[in-house]
């Protein structure tokens, strides 16, 4: 059993080891919760939320973290009125931090529709300040950084002349970087345009501010990854995830944050999520082609028919490797909703099945192979579109064992029923819909309380008497007054 | 409309008068992340989501901090390897991080259960390290702190001698709070024995640590309220809340930093929430009188004759007063059941009554008078208890116009309706209790099997038609096949 991982930093397959056998330290970068979590990190988490899920599946103890950035997440560097999150607070007249409890409140309410575990440790930004700190001092100390009216940067171009080398993860040419980057306001106090905030100081109107050695300031949005990898899975470890987005400059500067504050490189797998499009293109809010994870689930929106349950939704997204560009549409939605049934289907007839009665079979189907087909699928770099199709394989057996075209032995069944439990629910984190029936159970009842009436009208008092009776034995009472016959429900 | 506060400052109820006009804020003590949370805190913590919502009910605009407290919690100042966290840590072989993270998401599930809104922020202790040394230094500086060891000490005697008075919120005697207390180890270190940490020194073992201008430490608990309510609302703030039992020394200690540091008494209001008992005894993991919420809600337990909706629980603990010890037991909570059903029946008659039928009416009942006496409740110190009384007599005129006893106009209806409504669902927070009746369905669907197949068998087709077309109208579809009649419910 070898798990193979593709390798951003490579571009290949590596067969998987971790740091410590058996264990593993995962860090996913999470929401900067300045408004509503969108389409696109669903996809990323939930990725993730597979890949933990796939891991744990497999034996090993994951310790994951999924940080939430709630400070210093400048949109450009040489602007110290662009932090998101003051802006942001200005325009709602909210203290920084109502903004950040509103939308990680949000964050956690959409995750949890889609059945996203929570990370074992979900670090914020605002809660290591102090480390954020302390490895500026120390990157200064190291002549990694230098200090610029009262900010504070990292020096690629030292960086670089040290015998590191910038742009390995994102293979980017330095030199090519440099001439393609137009002088930015501001950006006077850097060195280079490469070089990227790790302090900044705050104008006498940031209200998201902290002291430091350097004066009043807020840290810049790299340096809160390292610090916070480095405290909860140390200066080495074994998994870093987020989206291709992230790649450059956010991850490639994590690198170098981790080299040049350690020593080594930080991250032996780095994993990218690819894109999420909508009807084949790319979301965004300025053409329109965009939509709101609630508006899928909700079904108010302009793009999808009716409404989807999350876990519809969730099957969809699976059905995509995390590799690839994933586009939702009606159709593809629609599609999975029917797979989906189908799936469940399978699972309500192999749960209930009686396993006595497999007694004296002899096998015409082998689990075990199948079983060594969906293992591949995960080991093979988290594919669960093959597992998928490896399932469906799984449910045409359970109809023909259910329709008596096909046998397997006890043991065989057994193993069959515990893997495909487990596939489902716990690895791609499927559930069932528990529907709500009230209006169909209203409506039957109607019938029959129709029909006792009808048989009271035509003095068949055997028949309504009977009725009345059977529904009170399932604790449905009825109750005859001058307006009509109601019913009561008893527990 | 005048608003009164029972002040445990001053232990009489008291006009409130807001700092800003029309604005709150409000600060409550949260929960110690490293254990899963008691009925106690889920009882006090309802409580003030009940203030909470009374108080935008009312028109406030209302900034409420509730804190998690994730780090310093020290059970005991003498013994640094008693810091709650790293105890259970070492325990469960978890990152203590890892601990906090466990017990927020169960804090933050629980709280969902019983319908608790987020605070409008959630600062944590670990998220406001920087800011707890700074008030630390502060304290020094002023001469109000001392180190020792590499911890540092508030100074209590020094306090006192400024002409301050350490006591005033628990009424405590100086003098008798010296000659009470005995020495505890490691407890050499302080001048006094009443002096309470603001840092304390990390043992080469004690992995919850931050570096410090005395050393690698941690902050006192006492500390991080002061660093955060200051932080969020400022240096002199309208309400602060908690349990009883954190009165003292939390409160007091906060009181002495708040005017140590900024030479004003911090809270105008303080307010705490009384206990809360099971079958009149105190509840006691060791003496085996005790419930955790969940057990409650799910039946599992000893003392409870079935399980409780979360909404119902919630409707219990409404009918006690916030500063009166809450009893619950079985009988309380069946009665609560019973009157929430009620209260409910009334809701669907009043939320489904014809409005334009009043028109012509001349109102029996005042409207108007009910409203001052519901308000009245409200103004008095949040009396809950008192609201649900008034509902209940709303409850009688609601049956009583469905029965045509009595008559309202038009817009006292409307006015009633809308009270109702914000009163059930705003104010007290109470939830209509969806009920899954799908089993129900099922037996009454078979009801309506056997009487077609009775149908079929004594070869009266026209009812057994009729009893296939009447559901398939419904989106019930009836499947015939050699094992039985099965049914597919179709959307």
């Amino acid at each position: 059993m070898q798990l193979k991982i593709y390798n951003s930093l490579s571009g290949e397959k590596e067969i998987f080891q971790p740091i410590v056998e058996g264990i593993v330290g995962m860090y996913v970068c999470g929401p900067t919760v300045y408004s509503n979590v969108h389409m696109g990190n669903v996809r990323t988490f939930m990725s993730f939320d597979f890949i933990y899920r796939t891991l744990v599946f497999l034996g090993y103890k994951v310790r994951y973290v999924r940080n939430i950035t709630d400070a210093g997440h400048l949109t450009d560097d040489g602007n110290i009125d662009n932090d998101r999150f003051v802006k942001q607070s200005r325009l709602e007249k909210l203290e920084p931090m109502e903004i950040v409890q509103k939308y990680t409140v949000d964050f956690h309410q959409v995750l949890e529709k889609f059945n996203l575990l929570p990370p074992t440790i979900e670090p914020t930004a605002t809660g290591h300040i102090l480390e954020q700190i302390e490895l500026t001092q120390k990157l200064i100390d190291s002549g990694f950084a230098y200090e610029s009216n009262g900010s504070v940067y990292f020096d690629v171009f030292s960086y670089n002349q040290k015998g590191l080398n910038y742009g390995e993860l994102s293979n980017r040419n330095i030199e090519e970087l440099f001439a393609n980057t137009r002088d930015l306001d501001g950006q006077n106090e850097k060195k280079n345009p490469q070089d990227f905030a790790l302090w900044k100081l705050a104008s006498p109107a940031h209200i998201m501010r902290w002291n430091s050695p350097w004066g009043p300031g807020f840290p810049g949005w790299h340096l809160e990854c390292t610090a916070m990898s480095t405290k909860y899975l140390g200066e080495k470890f074994d998994i870093h995830g987020g989206g291709l987005d992230l790649k450059f400059p956010h991850h490639e500067c994590e690198v170098a944050q981790g080299k040049a504050c350690n020593g080594t490189s930080p991250v032996n797998y780095w994993m990218h999520t690819n894109m999420l499009t909508m009807n084949g293109q790319r979301m965004s809010k300025s053409t329109g082609n965009y939509i709101n994870p609630i508006d899928l689930i909700t079904g108010e929106n302009n793009f999808f028919e009716k409404a989807f349950h999350p876990t519809i939704v969730r099957f969809n997204f699976m059905q995509a490797h995390y590799r690839s560009v994933l586009d939702i549409s009606n159709d593809a939605m629609v599609a999975s909703e029917k797979g989906y049934i189908r799936l469940m289907e399978a699972m309500k007839v192999i749960n209930n099945f009686d396993t006595q009665s497999f007694k004296n079979n002899e096998s015409q189907w082998s689990v075990k192979d199948w079983k060594t087909n969906t293992y591949n699928a995960l080991l093979d770099d988290f594919n669960a579109p093959i597992l998928i199709a490896h399932l469906f394989e799984a449910v045409k057996t359970i109809f023909a064992l259910k329709d008596g075209t096909l046998q397997i032995n006890q043991s065989d069944f057994e193993l069959l029923k515990s893997l495909m439990n487990s596939f489902v629910y716990e690895v791609l984190g499927l559930q069932d819909i528990e529907e709500n029936n009230n209006e169909k159970l209203d409506q039957t009842l109607q019938i029959l309380i129709d029909m006792r009436n009808q048989a009271r009208k035509s003095k068949n008092f055997e028949l309504s008497d009977q009725i009345r009776n059977q529904l009170l034995e399932k604790g449905i009472e009825l109750k005859d007054s001058r307006e009509g016959t109601t019913y009561v429900l008893n527990s």
